[in-house]
């Protein structure tokens, strides 16, 4: 028993199948890295009867190992009712992947936290909430005590006197901020890389730059007049020197062959160094900014294999953004630079807040759009947005914005990515197509949730899960295949997306010749649909991929569609009274603008945004003309959207994945008394003060899989003195047994110690409990309990009535009661 | 004693001079409406020795006389160290003013909330919190309560079969929606008419339009060229047939006497109607949302007053602006549009969703900007903004602005007030006078509110006090001497902006004329001197004021002095390195691009507000491209200002005042207990479950002055049980009274009541007692209590050890906390 702790402070894996009790938050769903190839192997492992002990040294204990322990946990026998049914059938490739070395962020520590700390940073912690030790993995953090002990450093830095002092204050708290600019520089630098590489990659699909072959089809012909023919570009049909219908072909096969690759190879980056890295991982930074520790899920092979796979994974032509991961690289990039900071290194709740600033830089250069990110990190992202963090989330979207506009990687010297030039008033009558637009972009949204859905639900019970890699490579081919034939799919997204906003005034494209309209609508109605299939299927796949650029291509096609359509009509008829305020020379309709509200309401379709998508659709085209047209088009389809399905595309992959995510939107449907879902003091474990020694505890830890135990004081009345995790008892045990205590040293976890002589021979577990837990009546109501823990960021609360204990409830309670659908 | 509550639900102002209590959030200062009648009247009154009774009977028992018996009920006696010395030399007008009738809403309400709830609805309450009477005016709200009772009542509707039931519940969520767009058109219509009535007054100082006297000048001049004279617009020298000099002397005269007439008319609506009208009200909109109960604050008179008085003050000449205070109108149309429902009406945390989105609509019609509106609301207004309320704010805010856009007070047809037709790139050499523009923004705004505090607190100790109306007059009189002669400081503010944002491109205006520069830059630095000192004077006068438009003036005219300087600097040195950049032929330097980076860290510098602001401004001029310098701007401007003063123009208005407003920025500086700072059980009056008769519970109500009573088991052991709030205590009282029992009938708090014939001959108080408070442990940290005040909007928290009751916290206590500098 007490061998099993000797190495407790190396590696605490091992005690992570028992650990899955009733204050962690479980995951009982394989969703998130059902393709990942640990999943498999470890379920595999555990199946097979490898002893507990051998499947935690294994180097790679991950995420999805830590699933499969659940199910151990849950159901302590080898048959898995919930397990997917092929879950001994791994391939090769899963095996390899399972014991990979590059993974270091994965390894859990057990270190006490904040090793470097004072005496007086300390002793606080004595009388009040208790001694730490750090997270597990996979557990809630406790907002009150992070930010509990910040304010303690905080004060004993302003305690000292001197020079040194002075300097501590000045440097704490410029720490911060050069955090923040680190962040924001990187992440430019990063996403600027990210598009050109993938620009690069997207273009060489179709051809090559003769005179230098890294360059992009834009900088290729570069200076080349749109009218003219561009020589230093050669595509591969023409390269091969093939003839008629040859270039096609040749020019056909080379764009899937390259598609393939690029998908494939993004996949497979990420099934070997980072299951983390693949789909945009917004729900997963939710839940981590509610206040979830996942492990690895922001360090550094997670952000490489993230910007390499979103290079190759957009070059590869599938349906797929790389709008939505960059929020993602860039809570890699802050996760990475607050490793400098000794003090905010350890501390969880702040680390949050520098995340909610790191993603509003991650929006910031992913679409030009600083206000935009912020209001987007405020909005769909954060938990906890004080004003504090909406301006260091502010300083942070500026520095990313300024660097990536000094670094330029378009070369238009602009922040608006897809400039919209005109800025004529839209006309009152179009106000109707405009609320038309936007019931479509709410039928799609609502549409594409539930398929996307539909297929991640397919896909946990279907074969494919064992081969996540086969799965991207079909898709890849498939998506070439039907891609190339339609001029418009062929285009990537952005470059689409960026045409069909553009206005007519005299260019003489496809979209804007009245010649080829019937054949532009059949191609744009083509590409919609292809469009919804591919993104729907894509989005859960085992590659890096958002959903937001993709939702905006299919909107810009159908919005473009309802303009030309208008402008037909118009000019077929314009004597009908609606069109009398079009003047009679000028273009009266804009087929653009249609293309930027539709944009708009497939977004707000999809992730059921409001104020943040209206800014950054502005930001993002500059066509602040338009501000209303978007705001209403956004309104109804986030109005229709929740008739369909009430969750955007991330809380709905929340829910799918049954994240430990406290919806602060979200209130309990039933008026119940706390008392009704608590779990009752007949079932909890409860330790009294001074009853208890080294070997009973140590004996309860092994037979108990709670995640902590609330102290009381005396085995007859249930007087509530305190709480006391799992981790900090085990911890103390062992130090207990390493200073040389038996197993029969009395253990005091309140009331008065003995002194003398007989100190030496017990353990004062004290300052390891948390002497004033947060306690409410076991008669009041849920609702309040459920407000307690969404806005002061509980992990439990124990109930109590006159001082007695009568329960105790816990998040995962909490979040059990909300997956109810 | 008895007959004393005999109208208690009439009115229950008898009683407010004793209720200035524990519980309740006491204001000891006199300014928000130190010139205000009432305070002088009543104060006066209360000195004079008339009896209490005498005192609380005149119908206008305002604010100021809640003020003044707060004093009585401090220090118990006929000194007044804290008042103002000259209480007593009310001039003839306050008399007339203190017994107004035109304030209906003022008084105070004390009906048993919710009358016509089912019997469901109130049974929840028996249980749990308790039942409750509604809020005294100057009282803080429960948040906790009112979202409960919400909750209750969906469920209720929701448990209702058939028609009825669908029915109530469409209803029920349609109500919130026809409120929300009732308030945003009504907001849209409002500021419409005041826009077109004060630039109607504005331009009437200057002349009138011979063909239609009620025309502006610009519609009187409508279709006139610019560069050709319009002769339907006379100007008041012309038109008197004066002559050479006299023309200007006429033209001077009739503008100092229409400045004069103006502001006096407004101040005197304010004085004598509505005092809450005065200033912006900002401030105390924080306050209100922050929990906190202001009867008739935002009452149909203010809403009167507040809109005529807008008009005539910004007509007046006087450096204020009208945005501010146009959120003040919002949030008034919001509360008058919540009274025809019944549900909302009563439920003040809700209310307070609907004001925020208010607040929204408020900030659209003033600036146009609706995204800036939610913002603003969000960064600056409200308290607690959970994402159903921005949502709200969005339709709010929307509604308003196409409502105003549809009126189109202005006639341009656009959203965009002040557009910058520009879109020319900044050079990169210009962030630096962009960062300078940033610096000169936070001194300015540091100055400034360092000078408008000073002023403040000046004004309460001077003589000028007691003559509110005096001051304006006088004040009008100075602004409109000083203003005529400068033609910049002549245009009203919002012209004066519009002049200076704009480009110069073959503009033959002053601000363009390279010949004029020298006078030009000497103008505009009288006008920032001028507004400086002038608005800071005016902004605390009782007169509708805000502080943005002034602010954004003087910004914009230093500004275009740093513009109009680096072009010189340009034209005489093209050569210089810097300048490399510049084009030879078109001109570099944009001015009116410096006078909107200067607005816009004027602002920054007042307000303290980041992104909202950046917002704001680039909806308001549409000048997208050059949101990075006015990011730049704000943000240096708030280091600069923070680092002169850490509060913006609110928050010191709201300290000014000692407003209960519990800043959720702030956190506690000192590391210490609750127990520290609490009311310990020794100094509280604490009731027993099953001891007390009715008389003795009176004669507590009558000789101690807390605002409720923790209730405890029995007197031995201090075991809680519960809490009853004065207020509650006293309705359920008078009811036993009423029904005919006498003073020895026993009262149960708690515990079991008798049953048969006992029961006739006691009272069960238990449905009034909140058998659930809120207890945290009396060893917690003071933050841990501070961030339960300001999360789940706490009005007490009781502290116990092991059940016991140890003392008692209220939300006064914690802001008089953070009231010490």
């Amino acid at each position: 028993m007490a061998s099993d702790f000797r190495n407790v402070s190396g590696d605490d894996r091992m005690d992570t199948p028992v650990s899955s009790g009733r204050d962690s938050i479980e995951l009982r769903s394989i969703g998130l890295n059902a393709a990942a190839p640990e999943a498999v192997y470890s379920s595999n492992n555990w199946q097979s009867g490898v002893p507990r002990t051998a499947s935690a040294s294994t180097s790679a204990y991950s995420f999805t190992q830590r699933l499969a322990s659940i199910f151990s946990a849950s159901s302590q026998s080898t048959s898995l009712p919930n397990a997917p049914e092929n879950i001994s059938e791994a391939p090769p490739l899963s095996r390899s992947g399972g014991s990979t070395p590059f993974s270091p962020e994965r390894t859990g520590r057990y270190s006490l936290e904040s090793t470097a700390t004072t005496k007086e940073l300390t002793e606080w912690t004595v009388q009040g909430g208790g001694q730490r030790v750090d997270y597990e993995d996979l557990s809630a953090i406790d907002w009150i005590h992070e930010y509990q002990k910040e304010r303690q450093r905080e004060l004993v830095y302003q305690q000292q006197q001197g020079f040194w002092g002075k300097l501590l204050l000045i440097g704490d708290s410029t720490q911060l901020w050069l955090i923040l600019i680190a962040t924001g520089i990187s992440v430019g630098v990063i996403a600027a890389a990210i598009d050109i590489v993938s620009n690069w990659l997207g273009d060489i699909k179709l051809g090559y730059c003769k005179s230098s072959f890294y360059l992009s089809q834009a900088f290729c012909c570069w200076g080349v007049d749109e009218k003219d023919v561009c020589d230093d570009w050669v595509s591969w049909g023409n390269a091969l020197h093939a003839t008629g219908a040859g270039i096609y072909i040749v020019s056909y096969l080379f764009y899937i062959i390259f598609g393939v690759l690029f998908g494939t190879s993004a996949s497979l980056l990420v099934l070997l160094f980072a299951p983390y890295a693949s789909q945009s991982g917004i729900p997963e930074i939710k839940t981590v900014l509610g206040g979830f520790i996942i492990r690895g899920f922001m360090g550094f092979w997670t952000l490489l294999t993230k910007a390499l796979g979103l290079c190759l994974a957009s070059g590869s032509g599938l349906w797929l953004g790389k709008e939505g991961p960059l929020v993602h690289v860039a809570c890699c990039c802050a996760n990475l630079a607050t490793h400098v900071s000794s003090t905010l290194r350890h501390n969880e709740a702040r680390k949050r807040e520098i995340f909610s600033a790191a993603a509003a830089a991650g929006i910031t250069v992913a679409f030009g759009a600083p206000i935009g990110g912020v209001v987007f990190s405020l909005e769909q992202v954060s938990y906890y947005f004080p004003d504090k963090t909406m301006w260091q989330s502010f300083v942070c979207a500026m520095v990313a914005s300024v660097s990536i506009q000094l670094l330029n990687p378009f070369r238009t010297g602009k922040l608006v990515l897809f400039q919209v030039v005109s800025n004529r008033p839209f006309h009152k009558f179009e106000l109707g197509p405009f609320f038309l637009l936007g019931i479509m972009g709410g039928i799609f949204g609502g549409l594409f949730i539930k398929l996307n859905m539909k297929i991640a639900r397919w896909r946990t019970r279907s074969r494919i899960l064992g081969y996540p890699l086969l799965e991207v490579v079909l898709l890849s081919l498939v998506t070439s295949i039907l891609n190339f034939p339609d001029p418009f799919s062929r285009l990537q997204n952005n470059v689409l997306v960026f045409r069909l906003f553009q206005e007519c005034n005299g260019n003489p494209t496809v979209l804007c010749n009245p010649d080829y309209f019937g054949g532009t609508v059949v191609l744009l109605t083509l590409v919609c649909i292809i469009g919804f299939f591919f993104t729907a299927y894509t989005f859960g796949t085992s590659i890096p991929s958002g959903v937001l650029m993709p939702s905006m291509a299919i909107g810009a096609c159908y919005g473009r569609i309802i303009g030309i359509a208008m402008e037909v009509w118009q000019k077929n008829h314009p004597d009908f009274f609606l069109f009398d305020t079009c003047l009679p020379d000028v273009a009266c309709i804009n087929p653009g603008v249609y293309a930027i509200v539709g944009a708009a309401s497939a977004l707000g379709g999809t992730t059921r945004l409001t104020v943040s998508l209206v800014v950054i659709m502005f930001e993002l085209t500059g066509a602040l003309t338009y501000v209303l047209p978007i705001m209403i088009a956004v309104m109804v389809s986030k109005w229709v959207g929740d008739a369909f399905e009430k969750r955007g595309i991330y809380e709905s992959w929340i829910q799918f994945h049954d994240y430990p995510y406290l919806d602060n939107r979200e209130e309990p449907i039933a008026d119940i008394t706390v008392a009704e879902i608590m779990t009752s003091l007949d079932e909890l474990v409860v330790l009294t003060a001074s009853e208890h020694t080294v070997a009973s505890l140590e004996q309860i830890l092994e037979t108990q899989n709670y995640k902590g135990f609330p102290v009381v004081a005396d085995g007859r009345q249930a007087i509530l003195i305190g709480y006391i995790s799992r981790s900090e008892l085990r911890y103390a045990l062992h130090q207990a047994r390493e200073i040389g205590l038996g197993g029969d040293a009395l253990c005091y976890l309140g009331g008065s110690v003995p002194s003398g002589d007989e100190a030496a021979q017990c353990v004062d577990l004290r300052q390891w409990v948390d002497q004033t837990p947060i306690t409410l009546s076991h008669r009041s109501s849920l609702q309040l309990a459920v407000s307690m823990f969404q806005k002061l960021g509980l992990r439990y609360l124990l109930l109590t009535m006159r001082g007695q204990l009568q329960g105790l409830i816990t998040k995962k309670d909490i979040c059990a009661k909300y997956t109810v659908q």
